[in-house]
């Protein structure tokens, strides 16, 4: 092992918040104890939205609170406005996630708002957080709108002018939210953001694994030198305004490509398998990705998954 | 559409032959016809060899003398030894795939000889075909053996020494039996073989999905210069030798990761996707990939595929 990746486990926000029958907060602190203990240090583990537009998040509060109980964890939570990254910080989250998307047809849909509208959101959003607070910027729809289809490098770049000066050191995020991605635009984009804002400190890689072509886009943005993934255990999820794109690629799949290729990712594959086994099963759920299945019909090679 | 691809659709072969009751030869004949209808112009049809050990490929010689009916078609058969070799070429077979394994256990077990004997036989082979003949030479489990785990470089290496200068104007492809390639070996394993033998003219590469892995090694491939690429309408497929190798990369996935690339492929994935899904319904088939099931939710994103 000679480099290592970090990956972030958005399965219980971006998997689970696309789930109608609610998931009992005690089933979620469980999985959530499950996936630190299989080596996930940095988990999304809720958003601080409108209960009403998804009641899967309500309890997302509580369960940050419950977090305190894991030190090796770094809860994450997904705010969309000013006044729910106060609300977060206020609860004691020290990791933000802002969310904006390139197009404007899915940033109305998701928080009706032109892009322009939430990049000045972004910025009061920064002003009032607490000093030390952990900021991810993710740019949704950053390669591909379920309305607007292929997004041109020009509308990323321009806006990644206005965002990433307010501050530098944010963690920027282009999420293929769509799936529609390919390995070729993934490379590109990322190639020509670095080169635009090379103030950017991380850059990180949310991927959809609908079209199957999940894993090649995350070696892409790898052979780019993006070593920071999102991924969601058993594959869950989905963005509930994006129809038909369901499936996060699945973090047991990242995994598995990165032990492949000699990549330190931390986690732990046997303990992992077992969780998201049990996450593909939570009724509801929208389960994918292909290493659950390969390794629990073939156990002997998970073995295989370590060359060293 | 700046470069293109070959894509040599392998289900009739490698997808059919796994599966237990007999496909009657007019549905393997209905389903090769749709096939071309959708642009394949090379189709592996079947094998020559045993009908004990295959029963499915029992067809071959009526399906091959069927192909005359589509002149764009070059139906290509497989064939483990010089005499279903000659036994081919007498049928009227004018692309001859020939297999071996790289490694020991795996050639033992498939064809009961020795890699090194294997290597002999196809020299035997060469000596006895028709001029004109198009050889593609597989060689399996260049990657990753299921008995032996992962294959090293050099092992290749040697094999490719000692084949490439029978025929260098065979088309030679590595074949992952496993799915247990990664994007790096992938790209390493071309580099290192276009540099040992430069006087091959053609590489191929065939990729399973096992692990979900099919086309980021596709695009891993193919950023190394190869252009032909092994798939399977539906993802039917795996070898019956290599236990939980279920899954060959889908022709329709294929497809979408060249066609969203602006690399054409020739073929219509609109036309293609009925027919992968009568595939995946074929009783006592092993369906695989993505692509068919994502298009088939959401119909409108078929045009998605094509951005010009």
């Amino acid at each position: 092992m000679t480099e290592a990746v970090e990956i972030v486990e958005v399965g219980p926000r971006d998997g689970f918040q696309g789930i109608g029958p609610f998931i009992p907060t005690e089933t979620k602190l469980s999985f959530l104890e499950r996936l630190v203990g299989a080596g996930l240090r940095r988990i999304e583990i809720g958003s601080f939205v409108s209960a009403s537009a998804l009641p899967q998040m309500r309890d997302t509060p509580e369960i940050l609170a419950a977090c305190a109980r894991w030190p090796t964890l770094r809860p994450q939570v997904l705010v969309p406005s000013e006044r729910r990254g106060r609300e977060a910080a206020a609860a004691g989250a020290r990791d933000l996630a802002y969310v904006l998307s390139v197009s404007d047809s899915h940033n109305r849909n998701n928080v009706r708002r032109s892009p322009s509208d939430s990049a000045d959101e972004y910025a009061r959003l920064l002003d009032g957080l607490p000093p030390g607070t952990f900021v991810r910027l993710n740019l949704a729809t950053a390669f591909d709108c379920p309305f607007e289809g292929r997004i041109g490098e020009a509308q990323v770049l321009a806006l990644l002018d206005r965002l990433v000066p307010m501050k530098p050191d944010a963690e920027i995020c282009l999420c293929d939210t769509t799936g529609r991605a390919d390995p070729a635009q993934v490379g590109a984009l990322f190639a020509a953001a670095q080169a635009r804002v090379p103030q950017a400190r991380t850059w990180a890689f949310h991927a959809h694994d609908t079209y199957g072509l999940g894993l090649a886009n995350v070696h892409a943005a790898y052979a780019r030198g993006v070593r920071v993934f999102d991924a969601s255990f058993a594959g869950l999820g989905g963005c509930p305004f994006a129809p038909g794109a369901t499936g996060n690629v699945a973090t047991e799949d990242v995994v598995w490509l990165f032990e492949r290729m000699g990549v330190a990712t931390g986690i732990d594959l046997s303990a992992l398998i077992p969780v998201a086994r049990d996450g593909a099963a939570i009724p509801g759920g929208l389960p994918g990705g292909r290493v659950r299945e390969a390794l629990s019909t073939n156990p002997d090679a998970c073995a295989a998954a370590r060359l060293t």
